[in-house]
C-alpha cells in the first residue's frame, strides 16, 4: 500500500470502531450522538494518533481506543460549538447541525454524552500492565488538552475576542488552544504509549503545534472566501489578520516546520509527513 | 469526634481541595467555574465516596482526588441543567445560576471545562502501582455513571417525559439514572479502590441506589411545596406521582433499605448509616 492508502485504511478502522462504540442503543440520545459523529469527518486527529503511535512501535489495536476517545471529544466540541449561545451554526459537514436536527436540549446532552463516552473508552482501553502509567498519562494529557487551559479556553477566545483587536500573536494563541491542543495531544499520546524519549516527545509536540497551526490557517483560508460572500458576523480568522498572501506563506512555513521537527529527531514516518504535507491542499475537513 | 463532626471534617477537606484545584487561573472561564463549584453545596457525593472508601480501609488522602473528580462532574451537570434549553433555572443555591451571572456561552464552556478537569483530576490521582487496575475501573465506572446510559440519560428523561405520563416505575427509572448513577458510582468507587469483595460491592450498590432514591424523593418533597406555589411548568416529581403521604413513606423505606443493605453485608460504617439516615430530615442540599 502507498502512504495514502495506509492513511485511508486507518480512517476506515477509526470509522468502524466509532460505529461499534455508538451502536448498541436506540435512544434519541444515541441517535443524536451517532448523527454528530458518523456524518463524515476526516478523522484527522485519531489518524494522527495512530500514525504517531505506530511510529513508536505501538500496535494499531492498542492505539484504536485512544484514537476514538480523542475523536469523540473532538465531536462533542463541534456540537457545543455550533449551539446558538456559541457560534450559532446551522450547518456542519453539509448537514443541519446537531441542534438544528434534534433541538438544543438534546444536542447539549449529546455533547455531554460524547465526552463521558470518550473517557469511558479511554479508561477502558486494554493495555498490558507495564503500560498502566503511560495510559494514565495519556488520559491526563487528553483531558488537559480538551479542558479549560486548552480547547475550551480556545473556544472562549473564539467567541469573545473582538476581531478588530486581533494581532498575529493573539490568533496564534487562540489557534494553539482551540485547534492545536487536541492535535498535539493526539501525536503526544501515541509517543507516550510508545515510551518515546523526552527529546522525541518534544519533537512530536513541535510537529503537532505546527500541524495545528497549518490546519487552522488552511481552514481560515477557505472560510475567508465564504465569509466575504456571506452576511454572518466576522469570526477570528488568520486571513483577516495577516492577509491572504501572508496566510498562504505561513501555511507553507508551518507545514515545513512540522516536517523539519520530525527530521530533526529522526522520526521516520511517511504518514506523519504526508498528513502535514496534505494540509497544503486547500480542501475542507475537520 | 462524633459522626456528624467526622462527616463535616470530610466536607471541609473536599471544599479545601476543590478550592486548590480551581485556584491557579484568573481567566473568566475559571471565574465561572469557581462561581459554580464553590458556592455552597453539601458535597454529598464526594463525602459518600470518602466514607465508602474508608469503610474498606483506603486512606482519605488517596480517596480525595476521586471524590473531587466526582463533585466536579456533579457541578458541571448542574450548570448545563440550568441552561435555558434545559431546565431554564435562574437560581441555584440561592444565587443567580451560572448562565445568569456569566452568560450562556461562558456557562456552557464552564461546564465543559469542569468535566474535562474532573477527568484530569481522576487520571492524575496518585495511587500505588498495585492499585492501577482499580483506578482505571473507577474512572470507567464514573464516566459510565455520568454518561449517556446514566446521568445524561436521566437528564434527557427529565426534560422530555410528560409529567402526566409518569408512572411510579418510570420515575424510579428517571431518578436512578439522573440522581442515582453518580451516587452509586460514589460509593462503588470507594469500594473498588478498597478491593472489596463482589458481595460487598453488590451491597454498597444496593445502599447507593436506595440513598439515590431517598435523596431525590426528599428533594421532590421540598420542591413540590415550592412548585405548588409557583407558576413554573411542572417537572417530573415523585410527590405528584404517588402523593405526599406515600412519598414520605417511600422516603423512610428507601432509607431503611439502604441501612439494611449495609447490615446484611456487615459493613460497619457509622458515617454511611448517618448519611442515609440524615435524608429523613427535610432540608435542601445538592
Amino acid at each position: 500500500m502507498n502512504v495514502q492508502d495506509r492513511i485511508q485504511a486507518k480512517r476506515v478502522a477509526v470509522d468502524h470502531e466509532l460505529k461499534r462504540l455508538l451502536r448498541e442503543d436506540d435512544s434519541p440520545l444515541f441517535e443524536a450522538m451517532r448523527y454528530a459523529v458518523l456524518s463524515g469527518g476526516k478523522r484527522f486527529r485519531p489518524v494522527l494518533l495512530l500514525c504517531s503511535g505506530e511510529c513508536f512501535g505501538v500496535s494499531l489495536e492498542m492505539l484504536l481506543p485512544f484514537s476514538c476517545g480523542l475523536e469523540l471529544i473532538h465531536n462533542y466540541s463541534l456540537i457545543h460549538d455550533d449551539l446558538p449561545s456559541m457560534d450559532n451554526d446551522d450547518y456542519r459537514r453539509g448537514k443541519p447541525s446537531c441542534h438544528k436536527a434534534f433541538g438544543e436540549g438534546l444536542a447539549l446532552l449529546a455533547g455531554d454524552g460524547l465526552i463521558s463516552l470518550a473517557f469511558e473508552v479511554l479508561a477502558g482501553a486494554p493495555v498490558a500492565p507495564a503500560l498502566y502509567p503511560e495510559k494514565q498519562e495519556v488520559i491526563r494529557e487528553i483531558s488537559r488538552a480538551a479542558g479549560s487551559r486548552g480547547m475550551v479556553a480556545g473556544q472562549l477566545l473564539d467567541i469573545t475576542l473582538p476581531p478588530q483587536e486581533l494581532t498575529e500573536e493573539r490568533i496564534h494563541d487562540l489557534i494553539l488552544k482551540k485547534t492545536g491542543s487536541l492535535i498535539v495531544s493526539a501525536v503526544k499520546s501515541g509517543a507516550i504509549l510508545g515510551k518515546a524519549a523526552p527529546s522525541e516527545i518534544q519533537a512530536i509536540e513541535e510537529y503537532g503545534k505546527n500541524v495545528g497551526l497549518a490546519f487552522q490557517v488552511r481552514d481560515d483560508l477557505m472560510d475567508a472566501v465564504q465569509q466575504t460572500a456571506s452576511a454572518s458576523p466576522p469570526r477570528p480568522n488568520y486571513v483577516f489578520v495577516v492577509g491572504r498572501e501572508e496566510a498562504l506563506k505561513r501555511l507553507q512555513e508551518f507545514v515545513a516546520d512540522a516536517i523539519q521537527a520530525l527530521e530533526k529527531a529522526s522520526l521516520r514516518s511517511e504518514e506523519l509527513r504526508e498528513l502535514a504535507h496534505g494540509l497544503l491542499r486547500l480542501e475542507k475537513g475537520d
